[in-house]
């Protein structure tokens, strides 16, 4: 650029030196010139034909030189917002000498690909990095863990904001966030067809001939909406008369003398209190985009920044959902989004996706989590398997310790997070797909809310939902933008459709 | 960019055009025209400086095309060696918002910033990545853990690469890697200074007022070159008569009674096997420069496209390293490079850096090991603590099971990599610093090989040198191209310094 810059600077003038040092050359009044280097004759040059040869060269320049400007641009610069290549990343994805070689990857022939999705480096757990998130203040970044890739930044809401977004939860009204025992699971054992004998062998994992708790509880910790514990499992063993030897082992023989459903009846006919389901909590959501509250906006852009993803990525994605959990409160350890097969669905692209697919997810690639009040007991976020060497599901369950279990074994997680005041805490449900993309789900990314011990906790929920299918998430947000052009044109001004109204109020109450 | 050409371009034509016009005025023997719409005369047509517009337009538009396609050359590629902005990595650095602000970085007053170091990504351990290496092959890189960031390649070299780099160690003759008891840590215990009890409670990790054989072995675990383990460590207490109630534990009137340098003496009376020492094998170091056997060369060059490094950072790094291990070799567990603090100075660029400092080591941010045969037993390469939650240098010592020993204790390394021929392995030694440079030490990186059971283990190194201060590596790198051009001008040929001359023939031993 500079280079370029000082060359046709030099040029420039000694063009008009020549043109100068010529003028003089054709004055009649002076003596004929030998002409030997230059054998030009005079009538070839005097015609028309060499002004046309100059225009020629002229348009002939300016074409190439705008062609070749227009390449400059779309290489380096980001285009435009729906399409955003963002650049931190484009080049992050080149990395790779042979992107289109990867396994795994879907294929992306329908749009080609211009978005690239930049992840924050952990470095190491304790790394400190500063970023500039607002003016006037630095914030601090910690790394918490690299499996999950899990940050905390202390101070990312002022306590005015957090005033602000608890009593605007308030006003809205929070709802009970699982119902008591919803019905429904039954049809799925139905459908299942398999004889006694089959699910028995399927339990049995360490294929001992016996069923042990845990075998028992790692398949089926929930059970239509209530937590299952070692305790609660004997309690239902006796109740049911399904263990006469009282060895805390189902054999065969005492499996097929069960029911199907007779776990199911016996829970239901006890009754359950809240304290037993996998989450007790109230919340409700609050939308963030054009017409809502300065601090909610302030907040999403902030969010923006700090995970570094297009706009459009964070506009399109589920509305804030803030949570109180009362004295009691707990949320068991849960994954905020499932694993993506290829059949997968995610719930925010399932319109623009247009087929029916069995499984469904809520693809929340990034969950930022605010704590809006500091909690006077309990309450820490844990994530049990926080920078574990290994992942095993089976291994949580161990000598009647279930580590899924926030009521219980909090003081047995890897890492605990604190609630404090105005602090956020970032993490990454899904890893990257090592081309820029959202890649599979990062499983390390298990937590919960230990049980409130004392006083009220307030949280708030930010996620970004991105379809590990790049095509599906280009799709979506090319049908969003469509849809926003048309409503603008009937309602006469620009609007896009609320990510409230594209995010079904079915899918928020399950998740 | 855009502004600048289109300006200049329409100023040039525009000044050039003036100055024809200026040119018709002189005429005196045509009638004066009457200047309209049009005011071409034929006789302005008809002049040289015609053709000296078109020669100009000409050159002016090649010389455009010219520093324009320079331009985007540079952008895009990789360009020179030594000032080479990378720019898959440029935009990593520019990932953050505020890159100076970081904390822990070295200030980079002196040289401008233009080489970014891109780093591998490990997704997640099993995770499987193709490379396009060499042509008409692609190699598949798996991810064997994240701490440290570490993958394997297999075969990364042929057969035949492999023997020809075995015979040229041959034929250039190895050297024990390590001398018997070398002396002179006896100097340093002088300077020290400190008096026994002093000593003692230092050595004294748990404070509880006695020694256990691991608080000395954390300490030295390595004396004079000698591997202590617990067996021997009780066998010099026996010798010495330091632990009369025999209890295994020191108490500080027995370590008073001891001598400074008890031990040392005790250790060279009785004699040292070398399967006694920290390492058993020998070794030789092949330039991989100029003139080179071509087998060498093109594996320097294949190192460089898989660490995707500039590739003057892998040309002025340490010639390659080829070790043989007998049967009963080993190498017990080490880092490749130590930590670096502020007064650290990097072996390879010491000589730039004009200082003398207190500390040193090699700065090898990459290790990339090939394994030259398939060892017939054992052999492997470990990492105790490969993604580990925690590294505690205390914990690798528990209940006399010395996790560093790879003649003992191997298989309970979190990770061993079989030795197969053709096979490369690369891990990182350093982490990042989170702005595209070289940051703290990687403890996870800790390894060894384990001691070959049946057979010969041969196996060669390379390591990528850099300087985790960018100023001294700037430094180093532009004295070393200034020295090859000053020797170019002495033998009248172009010819940098040999990597081989740089390093220092003392530092290779050490290592």
């Amino acid at each position: 650029m500079v280079r370029n810059h000082i060359r046709s600077k030099m040029i420039e003038p000694q063009d008009c030196d020549d043109g100068d040092e010529h003028e003089t050359l054709p004055l009649p009044t002076l003596p004929p010139m030998p002409r030997e280097r230059v054998p030009l004759q005079k009538s070839s040059i005097c015609s028309r034909s060499y002004f046309m040869v100059v225009m020629v060269f002229f348009h002939v320049y300016i074409i190439n030189v705008i062609v070749l400007l227009l390449y400059v641009h779309y290489n380096n610069g980001p285009g435009d917002v729906l399409a955003t290549p963002n650049r931190d990343e484009a080049s992050r994805g080149s990395n790779h000498h042979k992107p289109p070689e990867s396994h795994q990857q879907p294929s992306y022939s329908g749009f080609q690909r211009d978005m690239y999705l930049p992840r924050l480096e952990g470095i190491r757990v304790g790394h400190v990095q500063k970023l500039s998130l607002v003016p006037d203040k630095v914030h601090e970044m910690q790394t918490l863990s690299l499996k999950p890739l899990l940050f905390e930044i202390p101070g990312f809401l002022s306590e005015e904001e957090c005033r602000v977004v608890v009593q605007l939860a308030q006003l809205k009204g929070l709802m009970e966030s699982q119902v008591m025992v919803p019905e429904g699971q039954e049809e799925l054992t139905e459908q299942l067809n398999l004889s006694p004998d089959e699910i028995f062998n399927l339990l049995d994992l360490n294929q001992d001939g016996q069923l042990q708790l845990q075998e028992i509880l790692t398949h089926s910790r929930v059970r239509d909406g209530i937590w299952l514990t070692p305790e609660n499992l004997r309690e239902i063993y006796a109740g049911l008369k399904a263990d006469p030897d009282g060895n805390g082992l189902l054999s065969l023989e005492e499996f097929r003398s069960l029911g199907s459903d007779a776990f199911q009846r016996f829970l239901q006919q006890r009754g359950v209190k809240s304290s037993q389901l996998v989450r007790n909590s109230r919340h409700t959501w609050l939308y963030q985009g054009k017409g809502a509250h300065q601090v909610l906006r302030d907040l999403k852009k902030r969010v923006t920044r700090l995970t570094r993803l297009p706009s459009a990525l964070v506009d399109l994605s589920e509305p804030l959902q803030v949570v109180r959990y009362e004295q009691g409160g707990h949320y068991h350890a849960h994954h905020d989004s499932g694993p993506v097969y290829p059949e997968t669905a995610c719930t925010h692209t399932r319109l623009a996706a247009n087929t029916s697919t069995p499984f469904e997810t809520s693809c929340r690639y990034i969950t930022v989590l605010f704590y809006l009040n500091s909690v006077e007991g309990g309450g820490e976020t844990a994530f049990p398997v926080a920078d574990n060497r290994t992942y095993e599901e089976v291994s949580l369950i161990q000598n009647d310790v279930d580590l899924m279990d926030t009521r219980k074994n909090c003081d047995k997680s890897n890492l605990r997070v604190n609630p404090t005041k105005g602090t956020a805490v970032l993490w990454y449900n899904y890893l990257s797909d090592g081309q820029g993309w959202v890649g599979e789900q990062d499983e390390y990314s298990l937590h919960g809310g230990c049980v409130v011990t004392r006083g009220t906790k307030w949280v708030a929920n930010n996620w970004i939902n991105i379809d590990p299918d790049y095509q599906r998430q280009a799709r979506y947000q090319q049908l969003v933008s469509q849809q926003g052009e048309e409503d603008a044109e009937d309602e006469g001004e620009q609007s896009q459709p609320s990510p409230e109204q594209l995010h079904t109020a079915d899918s928020h109450q399950e998740l």
